[in-house]
């Protein structure tokens, strides 16, 4: 009887190895898939899919999920204006939860009874995988060689070199996982506390150096358009924000975070549009959103991130905070000015016919006519009546 | 009978229009009291202190609270990273608070029976004196002629001119308000919502171009040295902060707001010191601090901002917030390399004993002894159960 | 010229005497108006409205707003278990607003110029009228004759009498203000900080004594039916609850709380349908959501209530918080088994199809299949990790 | 060589089966121990030794830390009136953190290299034990012969006849678990949704009818007197209200949680004494705190309650909310005044010098003093502000 195994695929050493070890020592038929969302050329995943076979897969399937990833995730991360611990929008790990989606629900589909990732046993993706899988198909059982044999590079290189597949796995001084919401880097100067990376580490580099005025649209909380340029979904404006601003050397950070098992970790990104989609969406809401409004968007919204970041995408509430952040965008609908300079930029002002500063109600600091002298001081009096009886009774005067 | 008055003087056109104002055609004796939170030098001071005398002011008083305000306000941001909407470290605005406070315990130090301020009816600070000096002493009268009379400028300055008086009272394009804890800038395209300030209506103008490293240590959550120097009182490092970092044109930004009186502003501001001291410190607790406490910091951080944003130091919560944020420093001792640049700062790293990085337990996707995969496994099985019920009884799989 | 004026009239002294003096004294047009939430009988209003024309109101007007109260406000409150306080159930109060809400808007619609209320300074109904009036309509001028003459019950008597009107105006020892969401309860004892209410104060009365088992049958949140009986609109069936229950004295408390001018205020209230329906709603979501979205319910409700008892309904975050919280509603569906019992009851259980309790999936204390020892160690090894951590970095073993 | 082992030993089936099956058949030498959180009496303590001592235990020791978890834990409940899920005091899940610390220690002091527990598999005491073992003494290995091995009742009492140990086993018909902060009951109905305990299953029955006036005094939150007289140690002021309380067979009730593993779970309770407190203590609060101090309590005392629950007790965020818990309590003194009766009591007052309703300041809905209509008047137009913009803006007129 067939055993029918799942793994998810992304040609690199680990699930090369995989692929090669599961069918030969385990004796799994192995199909391969990898899920895009958004990270991979047309180039690169020709190259993974003949890679697969090479190794001996039964087929190997490319799954984009790229739209379903935007529409179900991105936008609520920019509607919440997410970024981990007030730095990383969750760039490469929030795609780990769409993959994980698209892998287990081909796995049902062919109806296996496996399903094979290569993550090690350090690090967040795994827990990402592992509980996905269990939510969606916890009938079908969860392989992971990597993690369970703590193998070194040197041994995954050896065997398939004994089943005659040499390809090159050079170990890359960085680990680099670049994804449609920003780029992550890690390795040397990450493992300590006392250094960033060098600029040779990031996969772009400073190319720009004149400053340079864009203009990002926004509808209902969504990145529409660049310098009045209409994109009709929403992956593409990203890309093409991506290709101006990644010339500024824009977006590098190092984010210092909390894992999900419990262990601080620090990783290196560039990811120039989330930061300038985020921040720009940020300065619209101030002008078009009420205090309260912004108050617990962002308890929400940092509340989201959390969740994305550590696995729970699944979690119920999540879709109710969707819900809810998706209720606040009604009015973020306008044109936000920002310039591009050498590894920063600066949000330079706004455009927008919901802008509640352009009431003609009143200007901060100027005169006005909407209210005097005298309602103010009969609002500061009745402000001041709960702090004036605290004080008269517990003595303070 | 005298009726004695103090007001609170700024040396600017609006109070020396009350000084005179209220002496000549009130009949007040007016006692002037300027409240210096780090922001006045001694000439300064010296010149504010010798045109109150020659405006007719009784008598004429600098109120030095540097050290308060400090010790109970800044402190306290930098514990909860304080900034308003992510943006604004509350520079001018949080001096209001120590300021009105020194004033008012002045005015009753020497038995006054009014106060006065010269705010506009438009802004915050009227909120922020005139809650203050009712909630600590109700019994004395506020006044407010510039608030109350809606003057033109030239009319003030007619007026004084009248009385003989012809200081330089031009109007600056920009009004500027320097402090301890940054400056603000407003005017012109502030009062637009889709420009910013041009470079020259900052006070500090960009010197440096050369990258530079500095150090800052920290000790329980406090700055206490900058490359390597120790400092015995808090305002001193921020100004050595301030005078390094400053010359980079470094922290400059545009708050846009919700005011007290629910119109929204906008105001430039430059807080080199207190944009990379809040940083650094955050940095510093993202590897020393857990995962909750960092949360927690944030709401209260955040509401603590809120509030004394608003005029509301003296309510009650503030106390306990701010024994909460003590409370989480304990551990928040250690060194913090940023690197200066243009326009900007980067976050090189930390070092402290108190890291939780550096723990020889375990690594952040490295191979790790602490635990093994089937704890991993164990650990989604039994994270994944709420959700695997969840789906189970809602038929969503 | 005409000078139309719309007063919001409830038949009581105070409104009485602003229709006769606003008609006399001030030469205005007086149309009356009465917004109904639920809280009056068809002969109530009859006799208010007699009362209207005999004062000499050009017209009076009911107006029903009953069913727009439940759609929406009682139908989130129930969603959100509001309870202002962990206690009151917004019984009164909540009504002010639609009240408020539908005479501004009768008033827009016959060009009235003018609008008037009889509350008085110190209380929060004037806030809840003004603002709302405010709001959505800047250009309508408010008119508040008790408000701002300070007059005792005797002078609007007399003023009364003199111009013929003698209705029977004995003063109640209590104030009590009937609606459909309970009733509340002023004077005497409320006044006092150490006292309650006596039992004959209360509107309803101790009937029944034996104990009495109902089921409340609620669908996506909402009350639909009692002991198997469906009611097709909302407010029916919480009157058919309130028949049942009141006669057990059920929901009776005194609410001790801050008002929204800053004092701190007491007031008795009787409120069996909606205590029972809040409990009983809040046991079914015990069964049927997730431990996060109760957590995120309990902070967005606990708001909901104070900003629709602080006037604040018509800020947008509410209708944001009215989305989350409908969004959270999808599983609350099943029945609830409560037994009455004299001025108490408990809440016996639940059924649902949607109990994440009834999964099959391993009981609580129960032996298990679904997980092994081995699991549950993992995962605690795992959750200890960053407690472990910071027990070793910090030297506190 | 020697292998020492600590068994937290509670003297029921699962416990006894563990001391003889480690001593004979894996050759431990068993050293037992029982840590008093205030739930056992002292002859129970000592039937407790003698079988531990029969069944071949090394050594016995009782650890007392009825007034360290008092201390350390019910005092923050209180002040931060936890109770979990809106319904239940933390009863007995709460003790558990503290004898899981005592016997740790012990263990630690003995050096002994093994430590063990009779929970089983599928509730939050084994989570509450291991994990608090694993943070204080990752050295020390944890034995779980229950769990692990899965045995029946009947297979554990055979196991003890086998070596000569015939003690009653007879399974209760109700699982009880006595503690100072209040008795759970599970059982039978308690594993059903739709029932409740019946009468019977509760330890305390209904003996008192006639109603009765208490009065609680607290000082800084504390609970310390019962009607006038007062106690040294919170522990028999607990003992002394329960006495009272319990004849009335109050604070029963049944929770509905989340456990630690995900599933939900439901026990009953009775807790006469924690809930009277917690209520007393909140309505004090109402009467002393100010609204946001009192907003700000609710979000940290649910969560200190939470993680209490779940075995979280040595994060280091714990010790940050206690102090912020501590800090409200300053004027959080004064008399409760509660009447007793059948089943439920009634907050009747307080009496309080730091009481902020009695300010002589201005009355609810009375006539004041300290403020004007015209007062009120600017209070509402100005916090009306934010809302007309708002409205103006985007066109809702």
């Amino acid at each position: 009887m067939s055993k029918k195994l799942v793994l998810a695929f992304s040609g690199g050493l680990d699930t090369s190895f995989c692929v090669k070890y599961l069918k030969e020592e385990k004796g799994y038929d192995v199909y391969t898939a990898i899920a895009n969302t958004g990270g991979f050329s047309d180039e690169e995943l020709k190259a993974i899919e003949e890679r697969a076979l090479a190794l001996g897969a039964v087929e190997h399937i490319t799954l984009d999920v790229t739209n379903e990833y935007y529409e179900k995730c991105i936008r609520y991360m920019v509607f919440g204006n997410v970024l981990r611990n007030n730095t990383y929008p969750i760039s490469v790990s929030s795609e780990r939860a769409f993959q994980a989606i698209a892998i287990i629900e081909y796995a049902k589909e062919i109806g296996a009874q496996y399903i094979a990732h290569g993550s090690t046993g350090a690090g967040n993706d795994q827990i990402r995988f592992d509980l996905t899988f269990q939510v969606l198909a916890p009938e079908i059982e969860i392989i992971t060689p990597t993690r369970d044999m703590l193998l070194t590079r040197q041994y995954e290189i050896d065997y398939l070199k004994k089943y005659g597949f040499e390809a090159d796995f050079t170990k890359m001084e960085y680990s680099i996982n670049q994804g449609l919401w920003g780029t992550s880097v890690g390795g040397k100067e990450t493992l300590t506390t006392d250094k960033n990376l060098p600029e040779e580490a990031y996969p772009s580099q400073l190319e720009a150096t004149e400053p340079k005025t864009i203009e990002l649209g926004f509808e209902k909380g969504e990145l529409v358009s660049l310098d009045g340029e209409f994109y009709e979904n929403g992956p593409d404006v990203i890309r093409a924000l991506e290709d101006v601003a990644s010339k500024y050397a824009i977006g590098r950070d190092t984010h210092v975070g909390d894992t999900i098992i419990g262990i601080k970790g620090r990783v290196g990104f560039e990811a120039a549009a989330p930061l300038i989609t985020i921040k720009a969406h940020h300065l619209l809401e101030k002008h078009t959103l009420t205090k309260w409004q912004s108050y617990w968007k962002e308890q929400l919204g940092n509340w989201y991130g959390m969740f994305l970041h550590e696995a729970m995408y699944q979690e119920p509430v999540m879709r109710n905070i969707e819900d809810f952040l998706e209720s606040t965008q009604e009015n973020v609908t306008g044109k936000v000015i920002v310039k591009l300079r050498p590894y920063n930029f600066e949000l330079v002002g706004i455009e927008s016919e919901h802008d509640l500063m352009n009431s003609g109600f009143g200007q901060y600091g100027e005169t006005v006519e909407a209210w005097t002298a005298d309602d103010v001081k009969g609002f500061t009096k009745i402000l001041a009546n709960s702090l004036k009886i605290y004080n008269k009774v517990n003595g303070n005067l």
